[in-house]
């Protein structure tokens, strides 16, 4: 499990997806485990450099990897995600609730000045 | 205007949120444009620190900073906000697909059983 700080996961979450070859493993492991062969395929990419990514991922806790040996699956962990899209639709909340006040405004303003000049 | 891509739009994006400082920042600016100086305060940070996080934020295209030569007030831009949380909305969507079917497909394995041993 990953016991570090929500703030200080985000970090790490928002780090390991400023990757495009990592969003698109991620995209990948939405359809099921794979290894690291199997995702190295449609990337050609080698799969040392698909391994790097795979460990900044692990690290992230965006993905795990399965015990067995060979094989390694990595499959994909919900958690971080689901934090980081929290932050950013609250993010956006705040940021369209203060665009629907100016509106609620502006439309005050706009009744205002109608009503003033039909008087 | 910021010309990139999005594909690459959203790796700077992300690399930008990665910060816990620079996400304070893009929160305070939510409720009003302010001055460097204005930002650096809460923070208890120096004004040249919250100003190497004002230029990756500039660069990401997240905020703008206005003309005025002497407070150059900082405001945030939405648009590449509102791609990054696309990009995780719909990674979450599917991610939540998968495990809808997954739980459909328990729910009707559970049945099946169910039915055989009720015969």
């Amino acid at each position: 499990m990953n016991s570090r700080q929500p703030a200080n996961r985000l970090d790490t979450t928002f780090a390991a997806l400023a990757d495009p070859t990592r969003r698109a493993i991620l995209a990948r492991l939405i359809s099921g485990e794979a290894t690291v062969m199997e995702l190295a395929e449609p990337f050609a990419l080698s799969q040392p450099s698909i391994s790097k990514h795979l460990k900044v991922l692990e690290h992230a806790g965006l993905i795990s990897r399965g015990r067995d040996a060979q094989r390694r699956p990595c499959r994909i962990e919900p958690v971080p995600i689901a934090e980081a899209t929290e932050w950013l639709e609250s993010y956006r909340q705040l940021w369209e609730g203060r665009f629907l006040q100016l509106d609620a405004l502006l439309d005050e303003l706009k009744a205002k000045k109608k009503k003033r000049s039909s008087r």
